[in-house]
């Protein structure tokens, strides 16, 4: 067994490549949403134990076709719609097989010099990008590391904010730090307050409203952190959303960024992330996080053990800034050449690439929200921001009844999703249930969403129909 | 732009495969570790931002030729023997195409049915080849999740642990919780409970020593655990290790087992982890973390955001036990499809191959250590268990000086690092300073273990003539 062969790397990886092709060849083809719900079946069909013996890549290829793509959800299709896309691209899928293929771990500088450094170099590309303040960038005393998800960086940015707050408070006040969001924040933030020990009564979900497009406005904040402060309470960290994921709100940063001496010790936007993974043509796992003060986040996650002193054999460079251990950046030591995969990406695609990549969904979406909108049968329930569009049939083609009304908006979506055609998710924002159509996916075009316009429209028509006929029987 | 056309697709990824098939052809040739060590370097070479139009990848390959291979350290050489290796193969590489080429994330059920029933395959697979008891497989009512790493499934069990003792004795409780290890337990471990808001005053490393190979021993972990109840503090979590970083040392696992009922609530042996991505051929990353109440895991992790709720369409199975939402057994929501990396790798090797994998190593491991043993300038510091040989030049050798032995032991690693013919690190126990000879690289053979004790010979000649001349002078 010779498991690092370039014969042998060379065939299974190609087998895998053919199969792939295939794959996006026919993607298009396949029920979007798994066809095969039925908890279990993929169970029944493998063996109860792993093989005794090796087989082949071509068999393995086989099973994948036969037992494991019918009871995926296809992320890949262009109708995918639903939740955020995760987007894949020829050149995240090249820069995750270099990262894999070299399998280096950047996590002491020592551990792969260059895999840090390219780390370095790319999130700097990145802030440029997005036209972050020279502060999240390296060549601005910030700094910046990718991560595997958001999740990740709230934990990290949370502990930091948490032991600068305790080194001056003491452990003991850990209890009576507090942490805020909107009502309108992912899930994901208070499930990283909850990791770090925040108690869970000291998280607060400040509410939103229609007024202000359901984002977090700076008044709210004001008050929701003057009453803690009375209580005797640490306001703690703040975390604000630009474009949230139920409805794409955009809490007012700006706004409340002005408030930042409410937070005692802490600073306003000490840290931002977004995921390239989504929206920026690569391939999962994929999360820039910045911070203004790396030393912060570092004090909360550094480790040092005997086994990673690297000072044996180049003396000449420790203690240099310059030296990033990015074991210390996040929560993990090991960590993958993530670097390697949004460079090629920013490589192959561009900056010019990936912008006419991100507008022609935003076009698309804007397309379809006027589409909604001029349709009677419908209503767009929060103005669009970037290529979220959340719709619904409008209350009053259901005899103006809300129950009615959440009714068939359900049943319009289990339709969409059931036809295989099209995968789209629900949210609900003050008792209404409503549609979202997400739009970007990597391959996804103005032509798929007018497609699962058509498909809406005709499944609408029966649903109406179905609900008028019952409205009509009562 | 077409980021998903198959002929770009195939066009890419045909690319890389032809650099790393070349890439492997020559990895023994580099030296083992980063031969430009000089911080700052490859920032120097690369542009200030992302080019604005896409680039061709075999310019994208040139560069990394030229530019980053010179700075990495190539964890893949056969002559790596630092840390612990981490495992790449063809069959490995080849499933985390499939993952990342598939790109669809496993994070509810309903996201991907059939990669998270994989999961649970996989899982139950690995817990019967690794003999663990049936209360850890899902078929005996425990469970198990393909993680990043070791310290992901430390933070979240430590997080499931504190949970069930704060759901008792209220929040301010957290700062009486008390974490347990040896002092020769990873730095992970101790950087998993300050992320979870222990107090670090509340980590007991426990001493170890020679006389149980640096193993935790059950009368050590009593009077730790003593020590704290009188004091009115809350043991809650004590991290056995089988194999040390450090050294290789085996905790007394059954043993400490049986102080069960000391742990107030706990139980020991509620989780058991262990890292595929080091020597289970498994490219990075991918941990196996198993629990036996995976209730108490997922009641510390679960999230349950109506943008996530999937009773549309699936109404059928809300509920049933094997629908498994893995975003509840991990910190992050979204994840990655590790799942069919992991099979592939057991498909394509059985279990027949990978006991061969990790046999052939051992022997290796045992003729480096008989090898060192019968050499009278040597010493072997711990009995080798597993692959791991921790050795040095022997005190008598350089005037019986401690200060000297070390310094020479120092010298001997940095001479055979800056060979670039090998790569191993260090470890100090009992002020010793040791060097470690991690044997683990997939395709790391006898033949290379061989080349690096001649090598070690000649340098240890060099150093030693040195040292004696010096010993002379004086």
């Amino acid at each position: 067994m010779q498991p690092l062969d370039p014969e042998a790397l060379a065939g299974d990886s190609n087998a895998v490549m053919d199969f792939l092709a295939e794959y996006y060849r026919d993607v298009d083809k396949y029920p979007v949403r798994a066809a095969n719900l039925e908890p279990g079946r993929l169970r029944e069909l493998l063996p109860k134990a792993a093989p005794e013996v090796g087989e082949p890549m071509e068999e393995v290829l086989e099973d994948v076709r036969r037992d494991i793509l019918p009871g995926l959800t296809h992320w890949q299709s262009p109708r995918f719609f639903a939740y955020f896309p995760m987007n894949a691209s020829a050149a995240g899928l090249a820069g995750e097989m270099l990262s894999v293929g070299l399998n280096v771990v950047p996590f002491v500088w020592a551990a792969s010099p260059a895999a840090a450094e390219l780390e370095t170099v790319v999130v700097d590309w990145m802030a440029q990008l997005l036209g972050l303040p020279r502060r999240f960038m390296f060549s601005g005393g910030g700094g910046g590391v990718l991560q595997g998800s958001t999740c990740e960086a709230v934990v990290c940015t949370l502990a930091a904010a948490r032991d600068r707050q305790l080194a001056r408070l003491g452990h003991e006040a850990i209890t009576r730090l507090v942490v805020y969001s909107s009502d309108q924040t992912h899930a994901t933030f208070q499930k990283g307050a909850r990791l770090v020990g925040i108690p869970p009564s000291n998280f607060r979900a400040i509410p939103t409203s229609a007024a202000s497009g359901y984002g977090l406005t700076a008044d709210a904040v004001r008050a929701a952190v003057d009453r803690d402060v009375a209580l005797g309470l640490v306001p703690l960290y703040l975390c604000a959303t630009v474009g949230t994921t139920g409805l794409g709100a955009v809490d007012a940063v700006r706004e409340i960024g002005e408030l930042r001496d409410y937070l005692d010790g802490a600073e306003l936007a000490d840290s931002v992330s977004t995921n390239p993974h989504k929206w920026f043509l690569t391939n999962m796992d994929c999360c820039c996080l910045w911070v203004a003060n790396p030393r912060a986040l570092t004090s909360a996650l550094s480790t040092d053990p005997e086994y990673l002193k690297d000072d044996v054999g180049i003396d000449e460079c420790t203690g240099k800034p310059a030296a990033i251990d990015y074991k210390d950046w996040q929560i993990s030591m090991t960590r993958r050449f993530r670097a390697i995969k949004l460079w090629v990406v920013l490589r192959r695609y561009g900056a010019a690439g990936m912008r006419a990549h991100i507008r022609r969904h935003v076009a698309a979406a804007q397309w379809f929200e006027q589409a909604v909108a001029a349709d009677g049968r419908f209503e767009v329930v929060v103005p669009r921001r970037f290529s979220l569009v959340c719709f619904r049939l409008a209350k009053r083609c259901v005899g103006d009844d809300d129950a009615a009304a959440n009714g068939a908006n359900r049943d319009l979506l289990a339709a969409v999703n059931a036809s295989g055609q099209a995968f789209m998710t629900h949210f609900v924002v003050d008792d209404r249930f409503l549609l979202r159509l997400a739009v970007g996916g990597a391959s996804t075009e103005l032509l798929h969403v007018k497609e699962v316009w058509e498909l809406l429209q005709g499944k609408a028509d029966e649903v109406l129909q179905r609900y008028q006929r019952k409205a009509h029987r009562m």
